[in-house]
Parts: C-alpha cells; structure tokens; sequence
C-alpha cells in the first residue's frame, strides 16, 4: 500500500480523471468503427480519406492523454493510484495510435488485397476496445462491485487468443501460397499490425487486473 | 532511498517473492532446453509438439508472474523495492515470451532450414537463462554477500555480446548469399527473435545492478 | 505531489545530475554529427571506420547513464523527481543506440545504396539531439525560466512530423518503383530505423513536459 493509497482512505477523490478516460475510449470507438470501414473499402483514395479521419481521431486522443498527465501531476489525492491511471491513460492512447499506424501502413504500402484475416482483425480490434470502453464505465464504481471489471479482462483475453488464431493461420497460408516476395512482406507487416493492436488492447486488462487488486 | 526501504530497515521482510522469482527461473531453463531440442530437430511435426510444451511452460510462468503482481499489491513490506521485484518478474516472463514467440515463428515460417547460427543462439539463450536463476538464487544473501549476483551480470554481458557476433556474421552472410527472398526474409526474422531473447536476458543484469547498488 | 518534492522545497539540492545528462547529451551530437559523415560516405570500408566511432561514443554514454542510475538510487533528495530523472537519462540513452543501431543496420545489410531520404533523415535526427542538448541546458534554470524548454519541445515535435513527411514519402515511392525483393526489405528496414530515431528523439519532449508541469 502506497502512500497515495493511505491518503485516500480519509480525503475525497478528484473524479476528473473519470470522464478524460471516458473521453479517451469514446475516440477508441470511433478509431475502431473507422478501421472497419477501413479495411472494408477497396478504393484506394477513399482509404485516404478514411485514414485522414482515424488521424484525427488520434491526435484528438492525444490531448486527451495530455490532459490526464498534466492532472496527474498537478493533483495530489487521485482515485487510483498515480501510476495505474498513467498507465491506463497511455495504454487507451497506444492502441489508438496502434490503429492509427494499421491503416497508414496500408495507405504506404498499398498491398494488392486486403484479406478476410485483415477484416476479421478489424472485427476483433473492435471488440477489444468496446471490452476496454466497458471497463472504464465501471472504473469509478470498482469498489463496490468488480465484477464487471474482471469479466471485461477475460472477455480482452479471449479476443486476444482468437486474433491470435487469425494471425497464425493467415501466416501460414501466406508463406505456403504467396510466391511474390514484395506483396508477401507487405502482407505481413499489415497483418502484425494489425495483431499487435488487439495484444495492445488485451494489456489494458494487466492495468485493470492491478487496479482490482489493489482497490476492489 | 524510497520509503519502502526505510521501513524495510525495521521491519521483518516478507519471503514469498524468492520463491515465486524461483519457481519462474525454473519455468525459464525449462523452455530453454526445450527450445534447444526443438532448433536440433527437422521434422516439422516433432517440433509442433516440442512447440507445445514450451507454450505450456510460458502458460505456467505467466500464472507465476501474475501471482507475483498480485501479492507485490497486497504486501506493504517487500524485502527489495517494489517496483524492482516488479521489473525483475515482468522481465523474466518477457524473456520466456521471446522463447516462446522464436519457436513459434519457426512453426509458423516453416523456414528450409535452420542454421547453425541459431543453434548457436539457443545456446547463448540457455547460458544467459542459467545466469538469471544462479542470481535469483543469490538473491536472498544479497545483502551479505553482492558478489555472486555481479558475476552473473558481468557473464549475462559477455553472452549478449557473443550472441551479437553470431547475429551479425549470419545476417552479413545471409545477405551476401540468399538469393531467394522470401527465405531471406524468414531466416532475419527468426534469427531477429532469437538474438532480441538474449538481449532480454541481458536486460535483467540491469535490475539486478539497480538492486544491488540499493542493498548491497 | 510525491514526497520527494515535498522535501525538495526544505532541503539543498544534489546538482551532480545536470552534469551527467550534460555529457550525455554531448554524446548525441557527436554520434549524430558522425552518423551524418556516416550517410554521406558511400565506401562500406571508410563507413565501418565511422561505424566504430559510434560504437565508441555509445559505450562511452552507456557508462554515463550507469553513473546516473547509481546516483539516483544512492541520493536521498534529487532536484526533480527521481524518476524523472531517470526517464530522461535512459531515454537520451535509447536516441544514441538507435543511431548506433542504424549505422550498424546499414553496415550488415550492404544497401546498393542510401537514398536522399535516409541523409535527411539523418539531418533531422541532429536537429532534434540539438534540440535535447538545448533543452537538457536549460533544466536547472527551468523554475525561473521554463520557455526555453517549451520552445525545444514544440521544435522536436515539428522535427518528428518532417521526419514522419519523408518517411512516407520514402516509402510510397519504394514500393511503387523497387522491383528487387531483397533490396526493398534492406531499404525498408533502414529508413525504419532512422525513423524510429527521430520518433525516440520526440519522446523526450513527453518526460520534458512533466517536468515543467511538476516543477515550474
């Protein structure tokens, strides 16, 4: 037990970490439902425009993220403790810019198809990051009842095994089928992206799992 | 000096973390000698099941790290500073990680062949892995006597560096004489993760100096 | 507000840190003035020569940065918070490997040659150590005067977007011309790299921020 935790037992908490996190994971709903969209365009110019629209999104989170810090430095009694609150607010703003950096390698690289694997990948960033929106909701009412909390880091993990499935079958297929060098290493470095964005949202419940240790 | 340490000086120490740290370096010479069997087989199939093992152990030593996490929550008194015990079991897992993550490109890339060069890396990987477990086991007496832990140190350094000659050697040669570039691209990724294991191996020599110069 | 800087406000500061982080930075400029000689020799003899200067300035920083990780944890108060302190130093320490590392890239793969981008890039890697340089110079004066470090900041965040600018660009137009698999994968990973250092350069300004939340 920290000192910061000791103190929280007697002083009331500052809340206005509650809606920056819940700004954050509204910006992660909307980067993901982009990526959908995304990956399900085949003209290459409204991909543009697209990934213009997730940038946006991303350097609007990035304020966000901002935000948190300065607070966090700025305010002496916080509802978790200082570290995992910077943790989660970074951890929300890495998958987003995950997301972000996904589709500009599809912008750069310009492969010649995105596969039914890249769809599905968007499919489980996406439930990822409703798993992580959920969390946050319950976040201020952790104390009374961490249940919903723990079923949202089981749910990431789960996600995170069957993209992982994805991956690994798409692979495998991949270097048994694809004779052209340079289209096969677009494909996958797309396709690791991509997987790395659902392994960074699945590190989010590592936070979570903390949190509910140490305060639930 | 953190407050921890200043209680620490009056207050019994907590032993739990030597023997969960234990139990994770035995979960690491585990996978290392699993995966050393598994860069000396040919046969796909065996190694597919040699694969699975070392997946077993990592499972198993994910399950020690987060029993780690939780009691470093729940303790007041850690016998070194949290945040040390922390980097040291998070580390330990991230190395089993990258034993786990080499093999299973292996399976995934199916490579022509492996080379001697990475039978040299799981060499240096299995070295590196049994200097981690002499210093957890010297980590107890730290106090009394520091020099054990600063020679596993020094020799995780001297691995790290023989492991980087062999990287380089096999890359400078794999470009100079591949010619087919998709089995190009399989052998600098694999040899990439075999070589990133070793280096964080050596990483851990920097938590156990950090330790060191704090308790020593 | 920690405890540190609580008793930061009562008691004498250690300033040995600020010539530490200052020999560290006068590491970057050398390795990133080398790093430019580097780009703009084409004969891979005269380039291994460099290379090893890098090399050496590297090792030479990595002993400073050990000396600084020594003092913090043998220092009782520190002039900003431990770590911050910390942070800065290792991550001055990451900018000089990652030039190390993309020198040596260069060195192992044996590019057919280095583009106009990649002297650029290196350019605006200066640029940006410049900038650190700068910013680390101006840290013991910050609670008088924090302008100079938020001028610093805004410059390597314009510096990471021209970079960011020419990687794409860079990359785009490789994808679309290089015919050569091998030669691409040699192209792609090194303008990564090179990028990569630029993006590391950036970050400081993240633990500089803090620091002038916290303390000025």
């Amino acid at each position: 037990m920290g000192i910061n935790r000791f103190f929280q037992i007697f002083l009331p908490k500052e809340s206005k970490f509650f809606p920056l996190l819940k700004g954050q994971t509204e910006d992660l709903i909307k980067a993901a439902d982009l990526l959908i969209t995304f990956v399900h365009t085949s003209d290459h110019d409204k991909r543009k425009i697209i990934y213009s629209e997730i940038k946006q999104v991303e350097t609007h989170c990035d304020k966000l993220t901002d935000q948190i810090f300065d607070e966090l430095n700025k305010t002496f009694i916080t509802p978790f403790d200082r570290e995992d609150i910077h943790a989660l607010a970074s951890q929300i703003d890495d998958v987003l810019d995950m997301i972000n950096a996904s589709a500009k390698r599809i912008i750069l690289y310009k492969p010649e198809e995105l596969s039914q694997s890249m769809r599905k990948m968007a499919d489980y960033i996406k439930e990822g990051v409703i798993c992580i929106e959920k969390a946050i909701d319950e976040l201020d009412k952790l104390k009374r009842n961490p249940k919903e909390v723990r079923i949202q880091c089981t749910k990431l993990h789960e996600i995170e095994n069957s993209a992982d499935d994805v991956y690994e079958n798409f692979i495998i297929a991949l270097f048994e089928n694809e004779k052209n060098a340079i289209e096969l290493v677009k494909q996958v470095e797309i396709i690791q992206l991509l997987e790395n964005t659902t392994d960074k949202a699945y590190r989010i419940a590592d936070v979570l799992k903390t949190i509910i240790v140490k305060y639930a």
